[in-house]
């Protein structure tokens, strides 16, 4: 089932042109020659030919490729490239603009994939320059080893491996060497490099139909960069296998394409074709790194991988191997300009992995911090009162909270805080440490990490951890009610910036955020903290009762009608209210019996 | 019809594992944590928390975004990333672990995109790590312009302006700011910026199927990053109206989303999402960049064009628009060992475009250098009486070689050798300075130029211009017999080189290579210069003889089996000999009459 291919682009006819345009727009340092539609010419905006001191180094071809070759002009790589139409060679015009305007008194290499159509039109365009006084050489990039050798002067496609030898006439240029030592180390790595490519869909040119050739759960072995068909076609197969057959036909010892063997140093190119995403290109690295090195002996020194030289929107990917020594390392590593070449490959090379870090010990806890203490302190004996209290009026409205979250939820508010509650009270008893309560508000985190589920899990759990990170910093054993609003301030602040919610979004903050600016009030106006507590507990369940009338904002109200949530407080802020008045009026009571 | 989505990867629960070892493969400057499957950290190398003297920057999230944000560690950036499974935030745990790594006394800014999985779960790491001594700050970053404002809390999705506020915040911790002012400067950039995605498939999870919601012709517009459906279905439309409708969109001041004026700086991010080709993407950057300029009078200082955060496979971009200033700018260009942060997008911004040089003027050639001399030097008239013999044998052979051809080629060979035979002929009698050998060299050039097309056209021009730049380079301007062998040899070379046939391909070579090894030998034997042509020739005759019984090994005879090759010699061979033969005896006769 063909149909018509679905690309972001204006007209067809202008892809290249208007892609051009957007790379100059990307990238201040290149520029192109004003010569649209015919002459289509990327060069360095820093190296004008007049004055260039250096050997130019030209690569360029059909486009469809992209970023290869426009994306790797730039210092120390490209100093121009020439674009043709998609899958076309440029014409000899449109190469020569581009040697003239690049090229200095030491002269220009070009660098040019075996396509016969590349190669007369480079070659043309090389004499002509020649008996205009350039001094010019090309170098021929067959990488293709796909196919059985000896097919004829056609068979060894240029491929992904000519980004490796535009990468090291680059740099070699920008060292200064001379323009037939540039070409001798560009012709050497050019013979010490072998690509082959697989995909899983065929490219689709711009303005045509997307051709069905490739059909559901196939992919094709061994193609070239313009939809010609590939060597073979298989059943899709895990990236593993895949990686072990392209390797396999790369080093092969019968076609002996790169002079490869067991032993060697190697660098490693996994490129995308187009529409592969980085995820996939990296499980191939990852895959494909262990292979070289077990199975064939081979000492990998660089990966490159990324999508550099791409047909169009094909889903795939090549391998490209090439055996390095250190001058080519070297060069490979040199810095460049070219906004392309990717960055990140060379360095030392540290353990892949490191042991997750432990946390931090309790060694400075006591071992009895992490035990009920045998006997309370004053404090401890009205925070366990508060705790209880707390835990025991969540526990007994778990069927009210499930009702209202019926109407207005998933109906398991309820469960979900019975099981909280019940967990705090087991733990207490056995192991909170009660006479510390910064410790004994961590152990209740703890308690409901472990035993409630859900969001409301989660933000009791950082309501906990706040309070306690508050309540830590500070250096006195007794905590006053001072520190402890502060520690509810954090804590409330915490539920909300993580949380997203705030005051008038039908949560619990609706129940705790009245009482804490209750609470501040009442100490600031001079209120015993007992006292301030309690009349805070008031405003928590005026605010819990008052979501009634609000539309929610969050969580899973938010999609129920106004209508239905007139009928119901939020069963969150309900239960909110219900353990801090039952602690509030706990509390208290310890005051009140201890003052009698 | 959905179908299995095409993917090379191996068991899809292990996609994220996979892609980290390949990650840590490729750039040595990246670890991570050994924890898998539970922990997904990745921390740079060179950054350990126990001596980490710089604020540390965290981000992370669920993958299938890459190389968001895994890509995005390296010193100046992020100083680790925690990756969730694909779509699903990370474990407390997990971010804990990447806390405890990488934190040193500076503290530790998270940086989380605006989904609720990751808010709390980074939260309650958060206030864990703070509970262990850590100072921790969280900026959570809404830059989603899609939806209409005030849709609650979950209303602006974290999108690729999050890439912007990673680099700003990693820019301004390695400037050394303290934790408060580097989270100011994340909280301050994830204000200002503003995202909107549109997609032309919708992006498959790993081992599920492809979904069919996006039907052929139809575009997604204002779409999340994990496959949700996008704010509007549309027929898709030239990317020109696509990105208009997405600029009005995120810079709309009914929504205010971003404080983007006209006469504002601003930095512009083309982000491709998974499966978009560079070209698609550099195209959508250059018709972004002039409607910022002239529709909404905006300075567009910066413009990042890549795959930064991704839906897995989606076909699509978002763009993204940050309002500017210097300190912003600063950050943004500072450098970074992060291997995904693009390069080449700073610095000065010359002129887009320059002109095409001109060819080398022809003023060092006097003005009847290019006109027919009225006078003939001895030189000019034997070369005028080659030339001459020369077509005049292509000519007649037309139909020959056409008959030859339509058995091995595409039976043309004869039509194309006479029309580049007769426009020499026509040109030399009008123009061709006779009297310098290697000016008319070049003038036959530019005749088959103009009027022979195809390959043979292309090689013999490549033949004239390659044996000019040799004749040229002579400072006598009679030209001896060794000096025109020499020329031939450099013109069969390049047709060698470009055409890239050798002998025993069944070309013109097989001509053309005989001639010139017997030319050379008679020479060195000491004949005198027109009796060597003559025996050449003879050679060139028995050369192109000889090809009936070659195998083609380029061009269309390649596929024409050896049964019927045999019956024939190669079109171009033949007609190659049979001009170099008329010369030679042309050359023979005028050298006798001149000596009788």
């Amino acid at each position: 089932m063909a149909f018509q291919g679905k690309k972001l682009i204006n007209n067809p006819d202008d892809v290249v042109t208007e892609f051009i345009e957007g790379l100059v727009e990307t990238y201040p340092g290149l520029q192109y020659l004003d010569g649209f539609p015919e002459v289509k010419v990327v060069i360095r905006a820093d190296a004008s030919g007049a004055t260039y001191d250096k050997v130019a180094v030209i690569s360029g071809g059909g486009s469809g490729h992209e970023p290869a070759h426009a994306g790797f002009v730039g210092e120390g790589m490209l100093t121009a490239s020439i674009c043709g139409d998609v899958f076309a060679s440029p014409s000899v015009d449109s190469i020569l603009a581009g040697i003239r305007a690049v090229t200095g008194p030491m002269g220009c290499l070009l660098i040019v994939m075996n396509y016969t159509g590349d190669r007369l039109n480079f070659g043309l365009a090389a004499e002509q320059a020649r008996s205009e006084g350039y001094k010019i050489e090309m170098v021929i990039v067959g990488d293709d080893c796909a196919l059985p050798p000896l097919l004829g002067i056609a068979g060894r496609r240029g491929l992904a491996g000519t980004i490796f030898v535009n990468k090291i006439a680059g740099a070699a240029a920008a060292a200064g060497l001379s323009l037939a030592d540039v070409a001798a180390e560009a012709k050497r790595a050019s013979q010490m490099v072998g690509t082959m490519g697989v995909a899983l869909s065929v490219c689709t040119l711009p303005g045509q139909v997307t051709s069905d050739r490739l059909g559901p759960g196939k992919m094709e072995l061994g193609l070239g960069i313009h939809g010609e068909p590939g060597a073979a076609v298989a059943d899709l197969q895990p990236v593993d296998v895949v990686v072990s057959h392209v390797l396999k036909q790369i080093l092969s010892s019968e076609t002996n394409y790169v002079p490869i063997t067991r032993g060697n140093r190697v660098v490693l190119m996994i490129n995308g074709l187009g529409a592969t995403p980085v995820m996939e290109l990296m499980i191939a690295a990852g895959k494909t790194v262990p292979k070289l090195q077990l199975e064939f002996g081979l000492a990998v020194e660089r990966v490159y991988t990324g999508s550099f030289m791409t047909s169009l929107d094909m889903a795939g990917f090549s391998i490209s191997i090439m055996k390095a020594d250190q001058t080519l390392l070297q060069r490979l590593d040199a810095p460049t300009k070219a906004p392309h070449w990717p960055v990140g490959s060379a360095g030392n090379r540290p353990p892949a992995k490191i042991p997750v870090p432990l946390p931090p010990s309790r060694s400075t806890k006591s071992e009895e911090s992490l035990s009920r203490p045998l006997q309370l302190s004053e404090q401890g004996r009205i925070l366990e009162a508060a705790i209880e209290a707390a835990v025991n009026a969540v526990i007994v409205m778990r069927d009210s909270l499930n009702d209202w979250d019926s109407k207005v939820g998933d109906g398991d508010c309820g469960s979900t805080m019975y099981s909280g509650a019940t967990a705090i009270l087991d733990d207490m008893k056995k192991y909170y440490p009660l006479n510390d309560a910064a410790e004994t508000v961590n152990e209740i985190g703890s308690s409901v990490r472990r035993a409630m589920g859900g969001t409301s899990g989660v933000l009791y759990n950082i309501f906990s951890k706040a309070a306690y990170a508050r309540l830590k910093a500070n250096s006195d054993s007794t905590v006053t009610a001072k520190q402890w609003a502060e520690a509810f301030e954090a804590a409330i602040d915490a539920v909300s910036k993580y949380g997203g919610a705030s005051a008038g979004y039908r949560t619990l903050l609706d129940a705790l955020i009245p009482a804490l600016s209750v609470l501040k009030e009442r100490l600031t106006a001079g209120d015993d903290s007992s006292t301030a507590f309690v009349l805070s507990s008031e405003a928590a369940l005026a605010g819990a009762e008052s979501t009634k009338d609000m539309q929610a904002q969050a969580g899973r109200s938010s999609y129920v009608s106004a209508a239905i949530l007139a009928t119901v407080p939020d069963p969150g802020a309900m239960a909110a209210a219900a353990w801090y008045r039952a602690a509030a009026l706990a509390v208290k009571a310890k005051y009140e019996k201890a003052s009698s």
